[in-house]
């Protein structure tokens, strides 16, 4: 297998080491300084853009996220006709609705800082992470397919979502905590006086662990996804809101504070297999992932074998066992037939 | 010695163990169900509240914040002529407000939780931790002092603080993280649907670990330090309100973003000593104390020797050596004289 990664950071690098112990892949990368990559035996050399994607099978853009659009339409350009692109950014909407292209898919690793370079990186960063990938309507279901399993086989677990749905949820559980940490070192400095700040517990200490964390990073990440970050923003400002005014009115918050606990992590659910006769028109496959995500169930698995004519395709999925009424239902709504 | 412990839970215990081992002190204990305190070694003897309190040097009471007010009145009811009266609880203005015997020093100790029981107890429960003691303005001086060397013997460090900047700082560094920590918990239930919390990082995790815990006890702390948390929360929503505009606005936050981190904990700075006479008048030397700490001029050592006659008293303070051309501009400024 011949990969390319643009970008030998730590994300692109881990990439590379991973792809290179557990697939025997040819890595190829693509960056202003590879030497740091090249060190850490990451890939196997390091190319011009068009050398590292002719021939690749799967292209990684792994840039900052300022640079991303510039560098995906730069690396589909290059590719060959059956090369999967995909990138490693963590805000996703702006990205897919800009490229129309069916061999692109959206992608965003929850594993590792992208901040830390090439000389951090570990075959094993993705262990067991998610790894969100992100289709757009016209994405061809072989290339998010092949996206699929090549994460899952560098130890990932592959999640399909819409982009907008992602940016909501990253906005929910990282770009509001920290701003929320920031919001709360300035709170604290500024009821101590402006001294520093006052001996805190270790509820604050977790809280503000991230505060001002990678500045150049963060201030691009929070505008980029700049629209589900205010969503977030008005949210938390409307609980405050709420809060307040219980407080002031003397109300009980016992229940509240109660309701409030984390609930426990998703468990893993019986699976069942449903076959579906898909036309092989673009889209089709991740018209059924999103569709399957809308409605919040999970696909632990999905496999998709075209016909010899290529007219049409076999596409297996995996769903918890519960769930395979209500999928069959919804797979009806867009035309096809599931057994 | 001879100390009372009025609640025998965890920092209850916890005080009379590090007393028992450290002090040799004969300790009191006054609960409901004083069983596990005895069990754990931290007090000698389970007895009613005036037989606890007859004789005993200090009293601390240790009870739920709902019932602190109660308790300390009848504790104080039934303390001898010289016995300092302190308490542990979370919150301090109301409490100091309402309790203007001599013989009272609020207190809130750094350390463990309120929730655990003495089989939690450790004698080293305070070891580092901040102590803070809030006189009020009749506070005797004698008893604060009392207080300051008696936290210190039992490992902490005493901080004197007024109670309402007590209370605006752990609104600040403990209430609003409890408050926060519900508020991101129930945003990422919304953004992943209602079901469950979606998959995240380690910035989440940290900043809603306290997220719905102990329900009872944090709701009553939120309703005793109601004040200040709307305060709080009111100052958190103000920031995310600025935050939302600059974002709206297309503004670049990186400089925000490299001001939020969070600076370094306060270092130890050398200390210089000043003699300061004081007239034995009450609520003086917690006038003096009360005045540097509003200063932020922190009080690393202080003693207080009365005259022969009572008269006056000789106090000694070890502060900063940086700060004391301004400490000693202040005590001028309460018509005393340092030297």
């Amino acid at each position: 297998m011949r990969l390319a990664i643009v970008g030998t950071g730590l994300i692109g690098g881990s990439i590379g080491l991973a792809a290179r112990a557990r697939l025997g892949a040819t890595v190829l990368g693509v960056d202003p300084d590879p030497e740091p990559a090249l060190a850490a035996g990451a890939i196997d050399a390091a190319v011009g853009l068009d050398e590292a994607l002719a021939g690749a099978e799967v292209a990684f853009v792994a840039v900052p996220v300022t640079a991303l659009q510039e560098t995906v339409a730069a690396a589909l350009a290059a590719a060959p006709a059956d090369c999967a692109v995909t990138d490693v950014g963590s805000v996703k909407r702006a990205l897919v609705e800009a490229t129309s292209d069916e061999r692109f898919v959206g992608g965003h690793p929850l594993a590792g800082s992208e901040a830390a370079g090439a000389a951090h990186a570990r075959a094993d960063l993705f262990e067991g992470a998610t790894w969100y990938l992100t289709p757009g309507p016209t994405t061809s279901g072989l290339r998010l397919q092949a996206l699929r399993e090549l994460t899952a086989a560098l130890g990932a677990r592959p999640a399909i979502i819409e982009a907008a749905s992602h940016d909501r949820m990253m906005a929910a559980v990282s770009h509001l905590p920290h701003v929320l940490a920031n919001v709360l070192v300035a709170g604290a400095e500024a009821a101590s006086g402006g001294e520093g700040l006052p001996p805190a517990g270790p509820s604050f200490r977790d809280a503000t662990r991230v505060a001002g964390a990678h500045p150049e990073l963060w201030a691009q990440i929070y505008a980029a996804n700049r629209d589900a970050l205010i969503e977030a923003i008005d949210g938390a400002r409307a609980a405050l809101g709420e809060v307040r005014e219980r407080l002031l009115a003397g109300e009980d918050l016992r229940g509240w504070q109660a309701a409030s606990a984390r609930p426990p992590l998703r468990g893993v659910a019986d699976e069942t297999e449903l076959l579906v006769v898909v036309p092989n028109r673009p889209g089709v496959v991740a018209e059924v992932a999103l569709t399957m995500a809308r409605a919040h169930i999970n696909i632990g698995d999905m496999s998709l074998a075209p016909s010899a004519d290529m007219a049409t395709g076999a596409l297996t999925l995996s769903i918890p066992a519960e769930h395979a009424p209500r999928a069959v239902a919804l797979l009806a709504e867009l035309g096809l037939r599931a057994r």
